[in-house]
């Protein structure tokens, strides 16, 4: 079996990317598990040594968009035995709603000409398509329902959003049409993110948890009582894995799935640092509120129904404390201060 | 007042283009009446001597994707002076259906580059989407619900549906924006159209009707007690021109509104009929079955509830009598039966 990977240099690109080729197989779409031969990385970043290494990685460096537009890259990224796209790659949303072209460009165009790559192969591949909890916005002409579920009404509130909306719909009709196997996945905030912070107003969710952890000052611009909904990096990766494994019954409708999220508040985040680490670690979260942060942190929904999901054996992590218990695990190089035994 | 309608010599545009003539003035966006100076007729087809004959019709004759690739045709066709463009130009389902290509690029391509021509503009012109009912579709892995409200989650089951809800999107983000005033309006089955029958699965809707009254066989492919969604053509112009004249306030939510449809049976069409006119005209319909139009008109909602469209005073018609008695009063000529006196 072979895979493509776009936005396989990114953190959850190269997590899927280590988490396959550590499994070594894969079952698509309820089929019997197969080796996996190859996984091609595309992104306009190198990915690190370590995946590199592996001689099952085939590595495209480039802009996605112009790969594509140029026919003999297009024919590197998605080749007539690759079987998976799982496509990752984006602009974010900070990017999008500030430079509106380059997000329609990078978000909507490459989507679609990455379904006329997989197209032209007429081999009908499965595209995994990472869409995103952006699609939902609160607005005051039209407040969001209190829970979320599958069949809630996107009202995206930014570009970011609407694209990705636009793209799950191309997904479902080129699925419809049989020029490819469509998995529309939306995928939660997803924390505790380990690097360095980022411009995303979701940011800081990961922040004031791994900089205390690593003996630095982290804000959290939000008052305590803040709900969100969250989804550890593992449990996203195995919503993408579960989307390429499930068979077409299984899955049902070609509209999106909403992945599980863990229901939680700020306050619930720094108590269960607390519990994990110690008073010393929280006492480095700065609680300066940011009005900006705040206004755009509440417009998203907090409380997800995952039904889709459920069904599929997906479930939210048990608890934010074992969300940071992972982080600790996966990441023992970046902790810095003491933890509670 | 200066006013584009794409597809302005289609059935719809040039009744819409003949109703603003003939008012010669319109309110936008909850301004005061302002008159009515220019209506460019943008279509590939040239429009009837008699409108072009009024001295405020301006006609660009082309295709819509041609005319806008050419940037002294896009400036001919939305100019700085141009307050509302109307966007109904479109290939129609079936088309879509059959060539994938061809609806991309009429229903999707088109809308994308007609929003970049009104961004240019940086005027912020009022653009009236005519979305359709086709966004909804049924589907064994997602039945429609009951009743559709203009909060029910599309999931469109053809490329025209997918083509429309995708441009619905557009327009919110780029209204959003501010590069234009959006009004995102779901048209319903329109019956009883005059003219000839076409390839749209729906056309039995009219031709049950209006070839009777011109005294020619008509065919209704499905049973009596079919379910659907109509409204005359009076009542569909109404909701166009209520969108462009409705503020901002008085509209809401940029997300798309079903307009209203009276919901009625193929059976019962057939008794307004022959209440207007008489058996022999209801004599002239064949009701042998057609499978493949019974599944299509089946898988459409049938009972829409038009809450926003309500709040704006557009109400569906009173009865299907009613409806056939404006066809019979609106097109004399093409009545060739006794009626009822």
């Amino acid at each position: 079996m072979n895979i493509v990977i776009t936005g396989g240099a990114g953190f959850l690109g190269a997590r899927l990317a280590r988490q396959l080729l550590e499994c070594g197989q894969l079952s698509l779409a309820g089929s019997p598990l197969q080796t996996i031969q190859t996984i091609t990385l595309v992104d306009r970043a190198a990915p690190t040594a370590a995946l590199a290494g592996d001689s099952r990685i085939r590595v495209v460096i480039g802009d996605l968009n112009q790969l594509l537009e140029e026919n003999q890259a297009a024919a590197q990224i998605v080749r007539a035995q690759d079987a998976i796209i799982f496509h990752l790659a984006a602009a974010v949303s900070g990017e999008c709603e500030a430079d509106f072209d380059l997000g329609m460009r990078s978000n909507l165009d490459a989507t679609r000409a990455l379904l006329q790559a997989c197209r032209a192969l007429k081999t009908a591949p499965t595209v995994v398509f990472a869409s995103s909890l952006a699609v939902f916005g609160n607005s005051p002409e039209q407040p969001l329902p209190a829970v979320i579920d599958d069949r809630t009404l996107p009202t995206p509130q930014n570009s970011y959003g609407i694209q990705k909306f636009i793209s799950e719909q191309l997904i479902a009709d080129y699925a419809r049409k049989g020029f490819i196997r469509g998995r529309n996945v939306r995928l939660m905030t997803v924390s505790v993110r380990p690097g360095k912070p980022n411009a995303a107003a979701s940011s800081f969710l990961s922040g004031m948890i791994r900089e205390p952890l690593a003996g630095l000052k982290g804000s959290c611009p939000v008052p305590p009582d803040t709900a969100v909904a969250l989804s550890s990096p593992g449990r996203t990766v195995d919503g993408l894995l579960r989307a390429a494994e499930a068979s077409d019954a299984e899955w049902g409708a070609r509209t999106a799935i909403n992945l599980p999220a863990l229901k939680t508040t700020a306050g619930e985040m720094a108590a269960a640092l607390e519990r994990v680490a110690s008073k010393a670690a929280t006492a480095l979260i700065d609680w300066t509120p940011d009005p900006q942060i705040q206004k755009i942190v509440t417009s998203w929904p907090a409380h997800i129904d995952a039904a889709r999901a459920r069904g599929l054996g997906l479930l939210p992590d048990d608890s934010f404390e074992s969300i940071v218990r992972d982080y600790v695990r996966e990441n023992p190089d970046a902790i810095s201060v003491a933890l509670r035994p």
